[in-house]
C-alpha cells in the first residue's frame, strides 16, 4: 500500500512549496514580503465584485460544461479588440487556466509524446505534463541573452517522431520574453513542416511594456488548425482566486475531445463565470490600461533596485509580471528556506520562488530565482532591502 | 498532428452526450423533464446565498492550495455530528467531488494499476481512472438482486498483484443502495489482507431513506491508513455548481502527495468556498432533514409511476437519489436519442441517462436507465407519462 511512483516523481510546487516556512514566520510576528506568486495586490475590478453581490440565484445550480452561455457569448469582443475572429464555438471554459494546461496535455498528448518548450517555464507545466505522463523536452533560453527565444534550428532539432506539440508563454512567465511575429511565424512553420500543434499560454496578453507588440497566435488564420491558446481571467482583472480560463481553438476536433474531459467533472464554478461575465461586459479599458502602467512601474523599480544587489543579475522583462533574476548563492532553494527561517530585517523578510523547478535541465536555475514583481513598488523597495541584507547574512556564515 | 489515443478512448458522458438533443428540443418549444442528470430543484440554503451578496474582499485572490483555513475549520464540527473524528490536517479541498476523484486515482494509482469497484458506477469514474491510467476491474451488481453489493468472495477473486484500490459509492450512485456495517467490515478486512486502499465516495451520506442507517468508513479507526473519503457540497446543501469538495484521510501521506497536484492547480475557487463555510455554519439542521424528506416522498413517487408502466423494472433504493430502471427496449442509447429528437406528449418529453456507460462490462446496462428523482413529485408524474407514452410510440415503430 503506497502511493504512485507517478505522484512520488512530482515535485512539490516551487512556488509554494515554502509556503509553510513563510506562515511559520508570520506567526512569530515576521512581515513577509511574497514575490513568490504572482498574486497581484490590484484591485479586481469593482463591476465584478458588484456582479457577486447582485447574485440572486435561488439554486447553485451546475451549468454546461462548456462553459455558461453568457460567458461563451461575451468573450468574442474582447478578442476583437485584438483584431481575432473568435466565436463562442471556438472556445472551452476551463477551471482556471491551470485546467486549460491540463486538459490540452491530456487531450494532445499519450504516455510518451514529447512537449518541446523554452526553458525556464512556468514550472507547473511540468506537473501537468507529468499527469499525462508525456515528456518535457526543453530548449534553453538563456539570462545573458535576455531569455530570447532559442534559435530555430535548436528547436527542430529536438523534434522526433513522438513530438505532439509546442508550447510557448507568450508574454512569457517567468521571463518577460515576447514572441515577435517573425518569431512565430517561424515556429509555425516548424509546426506545419512536422505536423505538430502549437500551445500558446497567452494569459499575460495585456502586460506589455516599452511599445512592445504583443501579436496573438490566433491571428495567424492559416496555421489555425494546429493552434491552440490557453487564457485566464486571473491576471487581466486581478481575480485569481476565481479560477475562470479557457481552450481557444479553431479545431474543433480538439475542443470537441477536450470537453470529453470536462463533462467528466461536470462544470467551471459558477458563481465564478458571471463575475467574469460582469469583469469582460463591464470594466472600462481604463482598468488595464491603468494596471498595465502600474506594473510598468514596479517593473522598473524592481529592476533598479535588484540592480544595486551586488552580486545580483537580471535583464528588464519586457512584458507580464515576473523576472527571473540571478543571486550570489549556489543553491537559492536553501537561501529562499534561509530567508523565512533564520532571517529577518526591521522585522521583515522576503520570500522567493527558486528557478531550478522552472527548468527540465539539471543544475539549471540553481542560482536563480523567480521574483513576482506584483506588490506596491514601496513593498518591493523593502523586499529588495530585505533581499540584500539576507544575502549579506546568508553569505557571511 | 491527431489528438491522443486516450481521449479518443474517453467515452462522453451518458448523463450530457445527448444535451444538444435535448437542447434542440427545448429550442422547439417542448419541455424537457432532465431526469439524466443529478441536479437538483431544491433551493441552496439562503444562508449560503447570503455569504456570497456580502462577499466584500477588494480582490478575488489565489487561496491556499489545500483549501481556505475558514472551510477546513468549520468541517470538522460537521463530521462530529456523525461522531467521526476528523482533523482539519485530515482534509484537502478539491474543486468538488470530481477532482476528488482524479486527485485521489492520480495519487494512488500507476497506469495499468487496478481499481475494483461494483458496477455499474458513478460513470465519470471510468474517465477519471483513464486520465491516471488505471483499469477499472468490475464486480458487478444486479437489479434482480436489489444491486447488493457481490459477494466477498467474487470480490477477492479479482484482486490481482495490481490491485491498488477498492472502490465503493456509499450511499449508491447509481443504484442507491447503502453499505451495511458487516459489509464495510468484510471489505475492510479484504483491503487489509491484500494490502490495498478502500476508496469511498460518501457524497450521498444525508440521503437514506426507511430507517436505513448510513455508516460512513471513516468510523473503522482501525483501518484508517487505508480509507480515502471523497465528499462534496453539491448534493448536502443543493449547490451542485460551486464545485467545491474534499477528500478525507488519516494517511497523510496521502494527502501530502495529493496537495502536490493541488499545488499544480494553485487553488479551489474562492467564492464558493465562501458560500460552502456559511451553508456548513449557518444552515438549520431542519434544511437537510427537510431535503431528504422531499427526496423520500419524490422517490417513492417515481418508483410508483414507474413500476405501473408496462415492461419496466426497477427496486426501491434505499439512499441518494437515483434509480436504475430496465426499459422493455434493447438499446436505451437510442430510445433516450429518440425521446429527445423523434418524441412529445402534450409538448412535453424525457431526458434520461442509458446506463451502459455506467457499466464496463460489455453488453450490460443496454437496457437500463438511470433516472435521477430530483424533481418534484408532479414533475416526475408527468416525466412518467413521457416515458410510458414515449415507451409504446417507440416500440410501435
Amino acid at each position: 500500500m503506497d502511493v504512485s511512483k507517478r505522484i512520488k516523481d512530482f515535485q512539490a510546487s516551487p512556488i509554494r512549496r515554502l509556503s509553510p516556512l513563510a506562515r511559520q514566520a508570520e506567526e512569530r510576528g515576521i512581515k513577509v514580503y511574497h514575490l513568490n506568486i504572482g498574486q497581484p495586490d490590484i484591485k479586481t475590478p469593482k463591476e465584478a465584485i458588484k456582479a457577486i453581490r447582485a447574485y440572486n440565484n435561488p439554486i447553485i445550480a451546475y451549468g454546461p460544461s462548456e462553459g455558461i452561455p453568457e460567458l461563451l457569448n461575451a468573450l468574442p469582443s474582447y478578442y476583437r479588440k485584438y483584431g481575432l475572429d473568435i466565436d463562442s464555438s471556438d472556445i472551452l471554459i476551463t477551471t482556471g487556466g491551470s485546467e486549460a494546461l491540463m486538459f490540452s496535455f491530456l487531450t494532445l498528448c499519450d504516455p510518451g509524446d514529447e512537449i518541446i518548450l523554452p526553458e525556464p517555464f512556468y514550472t507547473n507545466v511540468a506537473s501537468f505534463a507529468r499527469m499525462a505522463e508525456a515528456v518535457l523536452v526543453p530548449v534553453t533560453s538563456t539570462l545573458d541573452d535576455a531569455f530570447a527565444l532559442p534559435s530555430i534550428e535548436t528547436i527542430e532539432q529536438k523534434i522526433t517522431s513522438r513530438t505532439k506539440v509546442i508550447l510557448i508563454c507568450n508574454p512569457n512567465n517567468p521571463t518577460g520574453y515576447i514572441y515577435s511575429r517573425e518569431e512565430l511565424l517561424r515556429i509555425l512553420e516548424i509546426c506545419r513542416r512536422h505536423d505538430i500543434f502549437l500551445m500558446v499560454d497567452e494569459v499575460y496578453r495585456e502586460f506589455c511594456y516599452d511599445g512592445a507588440e504583443f501579436i496573438s497566435v490566433l491571428s495567424f488564420t492559416d496555421y489555425k488548425d494546429r493552434v491552440i491558446v490557453t487564457d485566464s481571467f486571473s491576471k487581466r482583472y486581478s481575480m485569481c482566486g476565481s479560477r475562470v480560463g479557457s481552450i481557444i481553438s479553431k479545431n474543433h476536433e480538439v475542443l470537441a475531445a477536450a470537453l470529453k474531459l470536462g463533462q467528466a467533472r461536470l462544470c467551471p464554478p459558477d458563481l465564478e463565470q458571471r463575475a467574469a461575465v460582469a469583469a469582460l461586459l463591464n470594466t472600462p479599458d481604463s482598468y488595464v490600461e491603468a494596471t498595465k502602467l502600474e506594473y510598468l512601474k514596479r517593473r522598473n523599480c524592481l529592476f533598479e533596485c535588484l540592480s544595486r544587489i551586488p552580486g545580483v543579475k537580471c535583464t528588464l522583462p519586457k512584458g507580464a509580471f515576473y523576472m527571473v533574476a540571478q543571486l550570489p548563492v549556489e543553491d537559492t532553494q536553501d537561501f529562499a528556506a534561509f530567508l523565512l527561517r533564520d532571517f529577518s530585517y526591521n522585522g521583515a523578510t522576503v520570500m522567493v520562488a527558486p528557478a531550478d523547478g522552472f527548468y527540465i535541465t539539471k543544475g539549471l536555475g540553481k542560482n536563480q530565482v523567480r521574483l513576482a514583481y506584483v506588490l506596491t513598488s514601496e513593498d518591493l523597495k523593502q523586499a529588495c532591502l530585505c533581499l540584500e541584507k539576507g544575502l549579506e547574512a546568508y553569505n557571511r556564515n
